[in-house]
């Protein structure tokens, strides 16, 4: 068994450069939204725009006046050290109309729908001076889904880090062991080699795999059986996700045709994907391959998902995806044939967009037979 | 140290019939909303109504057809060896029409605004037979803030094993440690009495302590000085939540006032607590406490929230809550005193309100000084 690493430590935030650059991306979006600023409330987003964790608080960003972030007492006097680009201001309840105060000249604001409904109502409620309500979700996801420098360098070291966290589970796993044992061992790693997991970890053993999010219970680990793992860590506030599988025991021809078919089309997608393609085109890579194979109706779910500070994110390899591939972009290949009764298998590595093709990050072996 | 405990395993859900009185007992909430059916999308409140754990589905309740379950292909075979009170229908292309065609004879429907504006958009975009949407998050946070007999002992489990957990946990904690690595043990046993955390664990040295919902960082702790610590565990769905104070070395003088005074208002609370007051009455009972001792301005949280499957739900104990604290309802109790720069201390126990007043179901030593 390899020793335990030295544990990854507390998640970093980049330099406050990097989040003043994107919200001036963002101002110059809202621009052409023409909206007068906007209110940035998911956790995320928020996260993502401040590099500041918290459950509470709002940023506000409008042209004529810098950020300014409300944050009750809870937060207030860790979101001042950690944002210097930003206003911060207290909101209790002897200050109850700051939300009014700092979006008073607003007559247009932009919002997120994926706000809760009940949440959205309340703002209105508040701001109700004004006029014109502006999604700005597809604004923001666009900007998120192509990666900055700082941000590829970021999930360069999630999947280096899920990489070395695999090599260091795969010793520990073993026939007789139950499923919730194996997830452990991966939540231990996640803890370890990051701030945990990207998702909550998969672990199917033999038949289990044909259920495709199959959540871990007490099967055993057969000594002659698949296993398939399906696994992130989170470092940095960025996720990595891989799929391999396992085999204890000599693998039937059956399982071992499939394994080759699945494997060919990740390979096919990963070879085949160029920017410029829309999502659907790539997710036909390997879903033609497939069902070529006599296996479509078993490969029933998308080829792949962007990754970034959240688990999936948009554009997604998918029959439905409209969208452009561009470089930049993080997305997963993770095709996958599902027996049910027999087992599964799903092999899934993580790739960054290019100029040219992509790179495939994941770099654990595929085949482990 | 204490041995690890044999792991808890996977969440088990109640028997069917739990959820299969759930859903009749919202069907009757249906009947006075005077609504024809209601749509759960929500996943907490979908596994509150099911007992299935997943990250999608939804379930129509209506008074002239049984639960339906509808679910795509990563979820229908597990759906259907979980639900057996429940129709669970495969979703996917080819049958695009499935929830159109499960409400066609509904004019009025309920629906949760915890959804996003997004996916209600998408619904209403869907469903334009459908006249009239109504809100039921209301009725459905009332259903489940008073607590079933199967779900009271759900989180006496629950709460007796995070007092077990903080047991084996406290020898692991010693002066050089960083609050990380303090994090990273109460994250093991997390795992290993339950099936996670509740919440992300807070672990706050010296001044620290000041910052009530700290990150956990590369302080180290001191020799001399306090340590708190807030944090729950999840077992079989639901939640435990305590705060703990340890001081390493002889407290100042002014830190035992402020401990005492906490203390006492954590057992006024608790003793003062009765069914039929207000929320904003038993908080007033700390609050007032603790102002009139002189430390107003440094208590800037609610007093408590109630914990369920959820670590936040309602009603709360806060100035502003209005609703009525009724028997079964589960409560934190958790007044505090931060001062900034020195230090912080809250005490937190978890009670379940009784028809006379409220038993304290956490039962960890209050002061280790």
């Amino acid at each position: 068994m390899k020793t335990d690493p030295v544990p990854a430590g507390p998640a970093r935030a980049f330099p406050p450069e990097e989040y003043s650059a994107r919200i001036s991306k963002l101002l110059s979006k809202l621009g052409k939204l023409g909206v007068d600023g906007a209110l940035i409330t998911d956790p995320v987003t928020r996260l993502y725009y401040t590099g500041f964790t918290s459950t509470a608080g709002t940023l506000l960003v409008d042209a004529a006046q810098g950020p300014v972030f409300l944050v009750d007492f809870r937060y207030i006097f860790m979101a001042r050290k950690a944002m210097p680009f930003a206003k911060c201001v207290l909101t209790d309840a002897k200050h109850p109309k700051l939300l009014e105060q700092f979006t008073a000249k607003w007559f247009s604001c932009g919002y997120e729908a994926r706000m809760s409904v009940e949440s959205f109502e309340r703002v209105k409620g508040r701001l109700s001076h004004i006029a014109d309500w502006v999604q700005m979700d597809k604004a923001i996801a666009e900007q998120r889904s192509v990666k900055s420098r700082r941000e590829q360098q970021a999930i360069r070291r999630s999947v280096a880090a899920n990489d070395a966290m695999f090599a260091w589970a795969v010793p520990q796993l073993h026939p007789g062991m139950t499923e919730w044992e194996a997830r452990a061992v991966f939540r231990r790693g996640a803890d370890l080699f990051g701030q945990g997991e990207s998702f909550d970890t998969i672990v199917c053993a033999g038949a289990n795999g044909a259920e495709c999010h199959h959540v871990p219970d007490l099967t055993p680990i057969s000594a002659r059986g698949p296993l398939l793992m399906d696994f992130g860590i989170r470092l940095d506030h960025y996720c990595s996700d891989m799929t391999r599988n396992l085999h204890f025991g000599k693998p039937s021809p059956l399982y071992r045709k499939v394994y080759d078919i699945v494997l060919e089309a990740n390979r096919r997608a990963v070879a085949g994907l160029r920017p410029g393609m829309t999502g659907m085109e790539v997710d036909a890579i390997a879903r033609d391959f497939i069902a070529k194979k006599g296996y479509g109706d078993a490969f029933g779910h998308s080829l792949g998902h962007s990754v970034g500070m959240e688990i999936h994110e948009g554009p997604n390899f998918s029959a439905a995806e409209a969208r452009v591939i561009k470089p930049g972009m993080v997305v997963t290949v993770e095709p996958g044939i599902y027996l049910p009764g027999k087992f599964g298998v799903r092999i899934e590595d993580v790739v960054l967009v290019t100029r040219t093709g992509c790179e495939c990050l994941s770099t654990s072996p595929r085949a482990i037979l």
